[in-house]
Order: C-alpha cells, then structure tokens, then sequence
C-alpha cells in the first residue's frame, strides 16, 4: 500500500505556542516538508479570546494546506498541573477543528514520535532537530525551532500509518473469516 | 444594578457526562430555573468524534435558550489526572463554543461555587443539592442529580455578577481619574 502524496499536518498543541506543520508522503520512507510555523496566543488575553484565537489559527492553516489526516501529541502528566490543563484545554479545540472538517486525527506520545524519528523513546531536543533536518532534507534546521516537534510528529504519522493501516486491514480480514 | 432578566448558562465541564443548566435572574437575589440536562457522549468513541458531540450538544442549548453570559467550573488539578485531562478537553471545546459566540465566560471553582451557594466551600453534594432545590423553588431536587451541579454554577453568577460588576465599575473610575 502506497501512501505516496498523502498530507500530513502535525500539531504540537499548546496555547501561548502551537506548533503546526504541514508534510507530504513521498516514495517509500520519503516525506517533503510543506510548511511549519506557530500559532500564538497572548499570555495577557483570557481563556476563551486565547482559545477563539488558536481556533481560527488551525483553522486557516486547515484552509490554507487541506491536510488528509493530522497528526497531534497527546497531552499527559508532565511538569506542572496548571500547564497540562492550559494544553490540554488547547488540544481540546485543535481536535475539534479536525472532527468537524472530517478529517482522522491520531495521537502519539512524545516518546512514540521519538522513537519513529531517532529509534530513541527518550531522544533529546538536539537529536531530534538534526533527525529532521535530514530526513526532510532541509539545508538548515527548521525554524523556529520549537516547531521542530510539529514536524516530527507528521513524520511519525507518515511512517506509522502504513503499519496502522495493515493492522486495521488484518483486523477486519479476521473479522470477516471469523 | 439590577440584573433581572440576564439568563445565565452553566456549565459542569465533563466528556462522559456534561451538566448544562440555564437560569433567568430575577429582582434582588430571587433566580428563576429554566432548563437543566446533560449533555453525553460514549466512552467507546474515539476523542475527535466525541469533542464533535459535545460541541454540537452546547451549540444546540446556546441556540435553545440564547444565555447572556455562560459560567463554567474551572478544571484543576483533583483525582487522577487522566480524568483532569478529558475534563479539560472538553472545557476547551465548551469555553470555545461561547467565544465564537461572542458570550461573556466566567470561570468559578468548585470551592467558589459552594460558598456562594450554601456559605461553606467545603458543602458536600446533599447540602447543595438542598441548597439549590430551595433557591429556585423547585418541588423536589433537580434531576438528572448530577446536573445540579450546572444549576449551582449558574445561581453562582447571578449573585457574584453585580459584584463582578461594582468592582470593574470602580477599577474604572480610579484609572479615569488617575
């Protein structure tokens, strides 16, 4: 099964930073990058501005790259609470924005995109940047670099959705001879 | 001040189980019931489809009964994080369904709540429940139960907002005269 020119948009939520990438599957493992950047929200701005604001962000970047499937980082205890509960809140309306496009939404932990990326769970900030930089090609690192991660995380569907995909073909043929 | 006729909506923020309330302020501390539910969603269904559902559920009440302002329980940090995380996903999608709307979102902890309505901040569920039957002259207790919950968060408003209100007025007054 080829994947070949299926657009994967990572995310990388949160609501003072969302990371937002946009790749596209070439051949066999290859993946081209089509855009990176980040969505903020001013610290200063309340709850719902901040999260109207992220919204129509992911959205026009929905508009702009019509991305097939997206990719998102699961939010799970780390650091403080307050903060968990700040990205999660911003998970909650970029999930949202895909759901109501349609458009499939996978999750993967930190430690899964790392694992795809470097074959290291616990790869540091430093290895997954070179990573990326080599995988997609880039002359540079990617900027800015904290965006790094959204497109990390596109890569990982890239290169997991074929063996998702023969799971769920190896389920139903089970299903349907059972 | 007067607030009589400002219909509130409130909101207990959950992805399984979602209490939405609407009340009318009356003349001094008197609030009127209007509708109390809850708004569900299936624990066997993946986080985009049942963010869908919960976003179509509070839009469909925001165009039944066309609140004024919307008070929401703040998420924090209680019980296992797991639960905090869906909470707070879904409070996202919530809060973010009254800023499309242009609707004013004002949050109050569990412990703010309990205090307004029944003096104590450490009230248990039979004790509001009490409390909010006789406030709104109901014949016998809110249901489905744990919508009761929604309805304190509501009557919560009513009665801190001319609060709310005297101090943004004077905050006002002291940066227009400084």
């Amino acid at each position: 099964m080829s994947l070949a020119g299926l657009r994967v948009m990572g995310i990388d939520p949160g609501l003072t930073r969302c990371g937002l990438s946009v790749v596209q599957a070439g051949r066999g493992r290859s993946v081209l990058p089509v855009a990176v950047g980040i969505v903020r929200t001013p610290a200063t701005a309340e709850l719902p501005e901040r999260l109207k604001r992220l919204s129509a962000g992911v959205n026009q970047w929905m508009d702009d790259y019509r991305p097939d499937v997206v990719a998102v980082e699961r939010v799970f205890e780390r650091g403080n609470v307050s903060t968990v509960i700040h990205t999660a809140h911003a998970s909650g309306v970029l999930v949202l924005a895909a759901a109501e496009r349609g458009i499939p939404v996978h999750m993967y932990t930190p430690s899964e995109v790392k694992k795809a990326i470097s074959g290291n769970g616990r790869a540091d900030k430093k290895q997954m940047t070179t990573m990326i930089t080599r995988i997609l090609g880039l002359t540079e690192p990617p900027k800015p670099a904290d965006a790094a991660d959204a497109l990390a995380l596109a890569v990982c569907h890239c290169w997991r959705a074929p063996l998702l995909a023969r799971t769920a073909a190896l389920l139903n043929s089970e299903g349907a001879t059972s």
